[in-house]
């Protein structure tokens, strides 16, 4: 009966079985949570950060902070046995939860399912016209895959700890279970290493991760059911490491930290037995630090310069018959492989690791797509999915929605090999990325791909999943994410001193564009470096622009209906003549804020195309379609617009539904004759 | 030549003497930071605030994070020597700061002229055609008055570490330089005693802070410049204390922390020499504790209950020739000041506290008035002004700002007694405040309020304040204060799951609305308790509608113009049809969550007055007066309406407006016959 309940269900991910009933349960300031069964120290922190969570909700100011005897409780959690110590890979993260009007009952396996359950419950409550309340349901629900993850890419920006904390409290409160620290990269070393310092001294500017943080960031992670499985890539993506140790290098040097983006010739020189012993300590104290079983060893995107360049390595590769450089990177990675193994842990690592005779114990992380994991499974190996979900490329909810693990050739794997595709990553790689704006290239668009990973297959409609999503992306500003309020403040920021009315056409337009998608934004104006300042327009717009979406459906709406429907064509209307007149609001900013009048070419397309939107909604309105002789120059003139916006590294989203309206107005179109 | 520069100077508050030139001081990547002269690591941690600071305006991201040497700096920082290793009132706190297109040189004789200066310069940052700059100017500064204080009330509701270091941020920036912290209330003992371990564990419901967060709390302070001023308040206000130790009251009890607000009953008992005994104790640690040379004991609003019905102090009375309550209040008043001093602080009180009699040395608090002050300062005593800053009564800042330590009385003060007159504190009294809204009744009216201590007394124009006051509070939210991103989300937890129009009309009502003023809260609805949440209109209404004081100010010229601008006619009528129409967009939302409902008496009120107004618009644009007697029932009607809208605890602040249009409409009006 799933989302058939009478109050919308505002689940995300929604749960694998779902039965609501009529009448809810009250939550007010009487609301007491007790535990039953196994209990442990992170069960009772987690109840208190729930009492927090329900206070920021709804503001109750509850009478107990402590929890009660079951017999008094509103919600009565209990834990069958304990977890792993070590949370472990494919745990039992079941819970079922059952909320009447006269009280709940949250049941576990062990403790993970309560976490899961707690935030389901959380999740649900909701204002009615009495008070708050939870909708009656009977909740059982599982994952459908058991790693489920979120990386942060800390290398090319680093990430302050605070930042990656509220982080892990939105991948709690949707359910996903592996934070995957990027800790090394060409423009940073972010780990203290004690047994050799100058990775961190020489290799961050500063900017790493004390031992201390990451204890304390691995327990604020497993508090909240999530592992971290830490990757320092090699042998590419390195530089930073050669800063501090040039003798680990293929190249003369010398060396130092990264400051522009893209893929860079220094790698790791894999002929050379002080690099294994280097890297056995190094991975040896870092096995030690971080717990999880599984340790990422990247491996991607090396160019082979370095090593072409250097004669001792040529000669080796002679010496031992090794016949091009993805041989001397495969043979690279087995030795490091057998460290990591060695450290007590599973490798995994990007596509580039699967090459011929690698142990099956690996565990293949696939940048290349659903098919490149395919592959893997039909050889027996394990594999996770981040083609699809690259967070930072710009794409819609939707369309990372509809990207399935066991998508592509995926679908026609066997059961048991299907078992071998493990689930997924959201990667937000962080060139275009800082802490003010990080959390709004991540959410709420990963609480979609989140579902991807939980919720059964058959869970993929989008519109539903765009009727719960706004709700989940308010929650989680709740619990500290800035993906909402970063914009407020970035536009102010752009503007300076201005009026009421200077900022709300700022924000009409800010609310109105995307930012350049995939990679094409480096090609676009000057060449950026990690000392860019992510200050301009397209750095504070969403990925995935509500107002265009919302507006783009009134249109498919509109013409679906032979545009006869006099309320949306005026609703379209408006929208379209505030657009069409808010370049001339924009004016007086521009003139005094470098920042807006750099977003310039972009609010004059904005305007213009509105208006040719216009011109198409009033000869429908009017019944009097355009002559397809008509119709020619003025699509073409959307596209020309759309370059502009490029100019500022931006496009406008609603281009295409503007488009549909133009085909649509003209003679032979689905509202040509309308009036 | 102040105020009169070419790009508007938004500091605030205004300094004592700016001379603006053209030009400006290109602030980017390569902006540099130098100290010489004096240093110390307090200047060192400054300058690191200050470029994060910087970079949070700007989002540059700063070649060097390091100081540098001057020759290559930007801006050249130069104190001449230390301040007082324990801040002291009175300390030099100037500082000059000389602002050319090349560089910029901040001088001050001490740190704390450079905290303030560098303020100062982070204030002039602005955006410019060309970039970020600062303008040419050149700057004499120093306070006004030497004690500048904002208090917090912790007592009645805890608020976090976190939430007191962030308002410390905001003190900052606007130049106070005292926090005064009332630590114990009734409501709550909120400092951790080794000593007395029962006060805070059962006096706090386990919220307090313990010694090791007050130390790190005043240590934060001391870097930004701010002395920390704790206040005990004795014998009344202080059932917290009676929880765990009864023995110190002069009733039976038995006592617990108490849940309502209001004046009660509990006080110390003066006789018992167990209550001197005790005080010395706890008073000697807390001594030890806060290491500012003032102590402030409160002494307010004992009403004595308890001291009538106790047989042994009513003989006590008698034995002493103690002939009434104000008496045996001076008596103990007097005692604990003794103890105080014998710690080696000064004691700091509550008006109470003056009686004759009482040393000279000790400092009269004024909750009562500048002529209170005055009288006070005639005697030879020392005073701080706190009546016309309570911030918790919902004024406007341009009443706040109108009010002067040295009007009143105290301004027929000979120069020897002004000198007495140290300054002013803000009060932030918390019945109606927690860790949610509080940055909201704080900022950015008390920016206002530290202008009027820090500025020049005849920098007093309200209209000037006002523009700049916009730009001050943005600048606030950047530290992290929360005093306007708060309300979107008390909004969204009041509307629940709501579309765009909603949410959108739901702003409009906020954005229109005040909570009523003064102490009328308590008088209107249900009794509060401190466990009434915070999450109703009247909570998430800022205590200054700015759409209201825009409007009013559009009226006020209309009228001035007699009424015929037919823009500005334009302009009201607009935001009148939008407050006339919005109560009908509430509709569903209301019935759909309490909390709007709840607000409903309050929308209607505000939808039907601005129907009025538009029909006295409409009057006046068609040159049709009302005649007397059909204005009559209308200016009523606004009463009324105004009545409906306290049901809620809220008041309508363009009411005055709206008369003023129904008057100019009416026959002999200012705008009876303007067409």
């Amino acid at each position: 009966m799933r989302a058939q309940s009478p109050a919308p269900i505002n689940l995300m991910p929604m749960a694998a079985k779902l039965q609501a009933g009529s009448g809810s349960l009250k939550v007010d300031e009487n609301f007491r949570l007790s535990f039953t069964g196994y209990t442990e120290p992170r069960l009772k922190r987690a109840g208190k950060r729930f009492l927090e969570q329900l206070h920021a909700r709804t503001a109750l100011v509850f009478a107990s902070r402590e929890t009660v005897d079951p017999a008094k409780a509103t919600l009565v959690v209990t834990a069958d046995q304990a977890s792993k110590a070590i949370q472990e890979l494919g745990e039992d993260e079941s819970y079922t939860l059952e909320v009447t009007p006269s009280g709940a009952k949250l049941h576990a396996a062990n403790p993970l399912g309560v976490l899961h359950g707690l935030q389901s419950f959380l999740q649900l409550v909701t204002i009615t016209p009495e008070g708050f309340g939870v909708p009656m349901v009977s909740i059982q629900d599982q994952p459908r895959f058991a790693w489920r993850g979120l990386m942060i890419d800390c290398g090319r920006h680093f990430m302050p700890i605070a930042v990656l904390e509220r982080n892990l409290d939105g991948m709690e409160a949707v359910k996903l279970n592996v934070f995957h620290w990027h800790l090394s990269e060409n423009q940073g070393f972010r780990a203290e290493s004690h047994k050799y310092p100058k990775l961190h001294e020489l290799g961050s500017d500063g900017l790493y991760y004390t031992q201390e943080e990451i204890r304390g960031l691995i327990e604020y992670a497993r508090d909240r059911g999530i592992r971290v499985v830490p990757e320092f890539d090699m042998p590419g993506h390195s530089t930073a490491w050669f800063a501090g140790y040039p003798e680990l290098a293929s190249g003369t040097g010398p060396y130092q930290v990264e400051r522009k983006w893209g893929i860079f010739d220094p790698a790791m020189n894999p002929t050379d037995e002080k690099t294994y012993k280097f890297l056995n300590e190094f991975i040896g104290e870092m096995a030690k630090l971080f717990p999880d079983a599984f340790f990422h060893i990247g491996g991607d995107e090396v160019n082979g310069k370095e090593w072409d360049a250097n004669p001792s390595i040529q000669a080796y590769k002679k010496a031992h018959a090794i016949k091009d450089n993805i041989g001397l990177q495969a043979y690279f990675s087995g030795r490091v492989q057998e460290l990591v193994v060695k450290h007590g842990k599973t490798p995994v690592g990007w596509d580039e690791i699967l090459v011929p005779g690698v142990p099956k114990s690996i565990v293949v992380h696939s940048w290349r797509g659903a098919d490149s994991l395919a592959a893997a499974a039909k050889q027996g190996y394990r594999g996770i999915l981040s083609n699809g979900y690259y967070i930072d490329l710009g794409w819609s909810a939707a369309r990372h929605y509809a990207v399935d693990p066991l998508g592509g050739a995926a679908a026609n794997l066997s059961r048991e090999e299907q078992k071998l595709v493990l689930g997924g990553e959201a990667t937000m790689w962080s060139e275009y990325v800082n802490a003010e704006n990080i959390d709004s290239r991540i959410w709420p668009r990963t609480a979609a791909i989140a579902e991807r990973f939980w919720s059964p297959a058959d869970v993929r409609n989008p519109a539903w999943m765009y009727s719960r999503l706004p709700v989940v992306s308010e929650r989680l500003e709740e619990l500290g994410l800035t993906h909402r309020i970063y914009q407020q403040r970035m536009m102010e920021r752009m503007a300076g001193p201005a009026s009421p009315e200077e900022l709300a056409a700022l924000r009409t337009l800010v609310e109105a564009l995307e930012p350049v998608k995939d990679y094409s934004r480096e090609k676009l104006g000057q060449e950026p470096t990690s000392q860019t300042p992510l200050n301009r327009l397209v750095d504070a717009v969403d990925p995935e622009s509500e107002a265009s979406r919302l507006f783009s459906s009134v249109v498919d709406d509109y013409v679906a209906g032979s545009c006869r429907d006099a309320a949306k064509a005026g609703e379209l209307r408006g929208r379209l003549v505030q657009w069409a007149g808010n370049d001339a609001r924009l004016r007086l900013l521009a003139e005094r804020s470098f920042l807006v009048k750099e977003a310039g070419p972009a609010s004059l397309a904005l305007s213009q195309v509105a208006e040719v939107a216009l011109g198409a909604l009033d000869r429908i309105t009017q019944g009097v379609p355009f002559t397809p002789e008509l119709e020619k120059p003025l699509v073409d003139s959307l596209k020309t617009s759309e370059m502009q916006a490029h100019k500022a590294q931006l496009t406008i989203p609603v281009l295409a539904a503007f488009q549909r309206l133009l085909e649509a107005a003209t003679a032979g179109g689905a509202c040509a004759n309308a009036k």
